[in-house]
């Protein structure tokens, strides 16, 4: 059961003039599944992309990498979920080239102009034919109002469609943002998440696209955790496709660049949010904030020691304010000069440890009366300096075992 | 249902000369339980200890680390379950000083020449009158043949008491080496592992306990995990009553130093891996070896990133060989310039992968039925270097939410 995350509502799914969606079932694993989706993107789009920091990242987000790194105008994005076609070696490579390769003779385009994308089981040959088989009905479904149905066709492990809208006047003028997200485990996006893809008709400058993406991901997917298992197939691709009706934004720190960065950051901070409220197995939402750090980095450090416990995770899962374990997570998170006598902890309001010990205030009822909210903050102030940051996590439940141990079959 | 783990064999447990242990119940949490015991260390005993880097580290940790540095000579130990006088800030320090005084107090010895270890419930004030008032119980049960109670007396939620024993020749003399150890969940230890005490009556100069302990430390219990949680009160203790008829060890690089540090790893290492096997809900042993890397620190990260890896740990669980999420997490341990092209991947003698991707020899079932074992070894070989390093830890369970989610309840 997802916490607190419905259904998206189609009326604030924004067509995005110049990106026409389609999808289709091509059975790459199973039957009767929306598995390939094709986005067809007009002539002066400009997109920038960040990927996974894995090692093992996929062969499509290899080439998806090598493709936007030649410099050409891309045209078409390639996803099917099903397969992951990570761990593929040489061969899951030549696969993912050959997907391209079909897809750009039916548009007309080069090869290197299609970004692929891939998400499912890791270890297994791409079924490349039956990809090539289903691009025609794609091709076919493809319409600016087809958001809602791509948020289905991109979707593995999900149990809730992720799907955001909004607009913002940049220059007078609205523009409109849509985005999609796939993704509940397998989830600590180094860079982006499992798969993200968010659009606009605003008019940015091809130079500004790489540096809007990387902030996007910085502000979103790369605050949120699951397992702590950093996929090998994280992909985030920001649109814009230039046909709104104001001067093209040529930086990022312009009035224009600002309202639109903002803009869609809150996009992307509510499809990276939806991804963690449907979370393998979770049950509540847990916001994590640690201040009073020296920089933004050990805060975060310590955000996540306290979000990948899988003591802290199973506490919030039975609603245990068994806090103890969270002063454990900050303690091993690596500031080797940490003063615990300077930590304090709070769980929403509730002002639950003071100076590295318990709160002579503090009374167990009102830990238990948080822990069992299905939202909860933690927050921690570690006492020596003035920076903060922010995770946003789930809890650990007996489903997240039975998902994981039943996956593949 | 600990893995491959049976009660200790008291005939292998050889009392210590010199070392005598009481327990008793002081009801410290829980009434009916074994949770009080210690150890009394004639004089010219030489201890050497090691313990968790945690910066939350608990009280007793931290009076244990200051009466160990003041150089006086330690006459006995002091263990409670129940309670890890952790998070507990000042209060905790003089609750854990109060415990020392009383019973420097009845063995007529200063304080500082007892050690405290505590472990339990985090956050929680230590009751020091339900100590004092079982020392005398504990002081009148001391006797050098009970290793074994003194094993029941340390678990918390173990299910099986941890003890292990060896004999070894010492220039021409017999020397007996006998260890306990408890731990079930927290279980990463950086340092030592929750509470290990290793006895023998060899001759060591205090000069070369310190180095002994960290060296027995890094080659057993620092190479186990159960959930990847550095706990606050990991402590390791070794100790030297003298008593043996041989020359005093004055190097571990000597012959004799040499022969007694490896039969003592061996006490250790099975101690530590008797953790993992009564690991919280574990259902199977998995070794990790990593090979091929250019120092063992990198060997070490890569092992850890298999072994705390949430979908990892779930596939051994089902017996899935869902081998695609280890070459994931080998991807993400942190290895920046990685080739996942020269990654090489085994299960036992089972070749999965080669050069990064499926070996096209591999069949699953061979595969599958390597991953029904309850004794599961996993090889990585990164290709890049000699180097190696192994982990030990076990899978990931319902029956482990379930205990955590249980715990305090």
């Amino acid at each position: 059961m997802p916490v607190n995350l419905s259904e998206p509502n189609p009326l604030h799914l924004f067509p995005i003039a110049g990106v026409c969606i389609g999808v289709t079932e091509a059975g790459i694993r199973k039957a009767g599944r929306k598995d390939l989706t094709v986005f067809l993107l007009d002539e002066g789009t400009t997109v920038g992309g960040v990927f996974t920091q894995n090692r093992f990242c996929a062969a499509p987000v290899q080439i998806s990498r090598q493709h936007l790194a030649s410099g050409a105008s891309v045209r078409a994005l390639l996803i099917n979920t099903g397969n992951a076609n990570a761990g593929t070696g040489v061969d899951g490579l030549e696969r993912a080239q050959r997907s391209c390769h079909f897809l750009a003779q039916k548009l007309g385009v080069e090869q290197h102009q299609i970004l692929p994308f891939s998400t499912g089981v890791i270890m297994e040959p791409l079924p490349v034919e039956r990809i090539e088989a289903g691009l025609d009905a794609a091709i076919a479904d493809a319409r600016p109002d087809n958001w809602l149905r791509a948020a289905h066709g991109i979707m593995t492990t999900d149990t809730v469609p992720k799907a955001m809208g909004a607009q913002v006047q940049i220059a007078g003028i609205t523009v409109s943002i849509t985005g999609i997200s796939k993704g509940a485990g397998m989830i600590r996006p180094n860079m982006a998440t499992m798969l993200g893809f968010i659009a606009t008709d605003a008019c940015v400058s091809p130079s500004v696209m790489q540096e809007l993406a990387m902030e996007l991901a910085e502000g979103s997917f790369n605050r949120v955790t699951v397992d702590g298992d950093t996929s090998t197939n994280d992909s985030l691709l920001v649109i814009a496709s230039n046909k709104a009706d104001h001067p093209v934004i040529q930086s990022l720190s312009s009035v224009e660049g600002q309202a639109l960065k903002h803009a869609m950051l809150n996009v992307a901070r509510d499809l990276a949010q939806a991804i963690v409220r449907d979370g393998e197995g979770a049950t509540k939402f847990i916001t994590i904030r640690v201040q009073g750090g020296r920089d933004a980095d050990e805060c975060r450090k310590v955000a996540y020691a306290i979000a990948h416990s899988p003591l802290v995770k199973t506490a919030f899962f039975a609603s245990d304010p068994n806090l103890g374990r969270i002063l454990a997570a900050v303690g091993y998170a690596g500031i080797n000069d940490l003063d615990q006598t300077r930590i304090d902890l709070f769980l929403d309001d509730v002002h639950v440890a003071t100076r590295g010990g318990r709160n002579p205030a503090y009374r167990e009822e009102d830990g238990q009366r948080v822990m069992k909210q299905s939202e909860i903050a933690v927050t921690v102030d570690l006492g020596r300096g003035d920076a903060f940051d922010t995770v946003w996590t789930c809890d650990f439940s007996h489903e997240y075992v039975t998902i994981n141990a039943d996956y593949r079959s």
